[in-house]
């Protein structure tokens, strides 16, 4: 099968692209300050799909033009809680309704490629959440206002942001965001640890982040990198079942070409060239963790 | 029903008022240094419970007059450790006891308004883990001196402290306290993340804290900030539990007055002005998490 | 029984030694840069389980010579993994791998000592995971570089690392240590909550740590220690759990006799003088959690 041309693919409120080894996905509605509507959610979990089964892509970069608006402005929320209202769930009853936002925050979450959100402008609501905590790495132009509305909007705060925020920043720091409906800079102590780098110019936020993509891509093992970050998710229920779990790791990965290249660039005092992807190793073992089903079955056929 | 009068209910070792939304708790035993005996809990319990159930509150702050010796030195011992022989324990045996400190930490954990602890004064013991660990919000005089003497007087930390405290600062800081039995100041490395706000003056800290839950207060939904409390304290047990979670609180609230207030406001850019309370939006859906009962049961009637 | 006298032991790439209640471990592989062999490994965990029965030890120190090349560079791989090929895997199948750092890992954070790593000199690999990460408390040299290095070998993170440090520090700065493969001081943002003192000169971090151990296993409760460091490691799963497991344990030392020496040193304004250990307060509830068995149970007698 010839490879994916990403330039075919008629996405509107987003542009993918894919440079070497790094995807780029680019929120592409400045006109509307670059807010979400249920369109754009939808191509973005397209987009990471397809980032994610690319055995070519290492990367992927979440941004915004720089001169845009914001970086995201969270939903449009201007015609009212549209995107609470899912035919779905009014005929099949509350239990079937999914929060547009965490189907994405899930979707970024599993993605097994390094996900970077380079945040070159302000974000609110799902700006903050489903746009940036389910990511490996954020970065962060020093200047952007960073909103946590919900609980000054009338509903909790969505996007799975109340599971992501305390692991991210401990429970405190998660509190003084989530529960003040805070308004903050990257800069605040409350929320500073949640990024990698803040970043003085809006304009380098983008370049900064795709040379530390390239960087990371370059010299790292891709199943090395996905079965870590695996393993940080779901690290099991205590230090004994971790031990189990990373020791079986490590003995699968233990014998790819990958751990022999690192070994050999070790003893010959240069940079390693890693050429396994995750589709050169299956392993039935992987995944090794329990996910719940979160499509909701139809009550009728 | 009328109202409830705080001002008839007769503690002894505490004062409750009620200033518009703002349930304010005065720890009342100066002369003790703000010891805590077994009165003071029953009555704390107690206040806490009033405001719960209270749709009038919205915020609920607890402190002590600034002038007193501390705003709470812990378990008063100099008579031995009282607190912990229990009747009920000596008769039905060791699973019987109930750790006093502890007993107030779940009610004010399970209190589903904006709590606050304004720490105007040295603290020690209970002081920092029962009156400060469970509140949502803490707001400390940076003279006071926070002292963690567990295992520097024979017993392991108590007050649901080892649950707490690892997740509000994370397992380096917990350990570094609670093992040691550190004295510290708000600003030590090791506890500085625990406060919403540090403040110089010992006399400020109550009017900050007053001034911030008003705000609070005024501004948020309290079934959004209920629900989104719930949230955080209870997750799920994944990313996927988590958004099945919020996907169904967000459903419910959704269609509430409050929601439909946080758009209208937004859409006019004045501030909103919420009318919901806990009563108003029975939800038998919630709490949607199991609790385990702490009520021992006796063996005889 | 006669006590042990440590220094009829015969270990080679470790130096053990008693010194009062502080026992001292030191890396003793200098010519090797301190890396780490099958051997180092069986020795240290004979090692720490010796100082965990020992009823006169109260704290034990894992450190280095402050000349030696390194505090410890990690396996050595320059002969390929063999540190992942154990005959028995070979045997019994991949299930039957135990990674060798985590073997430690779970020895020591299983230790119910105080347990000290006195970090002098570089760290890679093992050397920051195992080597660090399950102690209670790590001082290090301000000038150690720190290398996370397995993304950049081509396989994962090992020793529970990504189970203990996003424990430790969160998972926002566990994923920036773990995820890049980086090397950084320890005063930089993504690591320094880690370390209970960071240190300027090389030879003081042994001193400083030794006096700290000094005076915590000379003024703190062996069995109040001990049974902090469990609640914190196993907190149960909710607040009201965790409040049984706190009480049942504050009852049972609250009759100890250093539960008595704390209320009577308190009274008299004096040091307090602990007796109790382990052996002399045992508790059949203790320990009160369910550990997952992680010895392979080989398919043939």
């Amino acid at each position: 099968m010839a490879p994916l041309d990403y330039s075919t693919l008629a996405f509107k409120d987003i542009v993918l692209t894919l440079d070497g080894a790094i995807a780029v996905i680019l929120i592409n509605r400045p006109k509307q300050r670059n807010s979400i509507n249920k369109n754009i959610l939808i191509e973005l979990k397209k987009a990471f799909s397809i980032v994610d089964r690319d055995d070519r892509v290492r990367a992927v970069i979440l941004t915004a033009d720089p001169k845009a608006p914001a970086y995201c402005s969270g939903a449009d929320i201007s015609g009212g809680w549209d995107l609470l209202w899912e035919e779905e769930a009014e005929k099949e009853g509350d239990q079937a309704h999914r929060d547009s936002g965490g189907t994405l925050s899930v979707v970024v979450y599993r993605c097994r490629k390094i996900t970077i959100a380079a945040v070159n402008g302000h974000a609110a609501g799902a700006g903050v959440t489903a746009f940036q905590l389910p990511f490996d790495f954020r970065f962060v132009w020093s200047g952007a206002k960073l909103t946590f509305p919900f609980v000054r909007r009338g509903i909790p705060a969505e996007a799975t942001s109340t599971y992501l925020l305390p692991r991210l920043l401990g429970h405190s720091r998660a509190s003084s965001l989530l529960l003040t409906g805070a308004t903050v800079s990257p800069d605040s102590p409350y929320i500073r640890e949640l990024y990698h780098e803040i970043i003085p110019r809006r304009e380098d936020v983008f370049p900064i982040a795709k040379a530390f993509a390239q960087e990371l891509a370059g010299h790292t093992s891709q199943p090395a990198y996905t079965y870590t970050k695996a393993l940080i998710q779901h690290p099991g229920d205590s230090i004994e079942e971790n031990h189990l779990l990373d020791s079986r790791a490590i003995r699968f990965l233990g014998r790819s070409q990958d751990a022999a290249e690192g070994v050999n660039s070790f003893r010959e005092k240069r940079q390693p060239k890693f050429s396994d992807t995750l589709s050169t190793n299956p392993n039935p073992w992987f995944p090794f963790w329990r996910s719940l089903d979160i499509i909701h079955l139809k009550s009728k056929l």
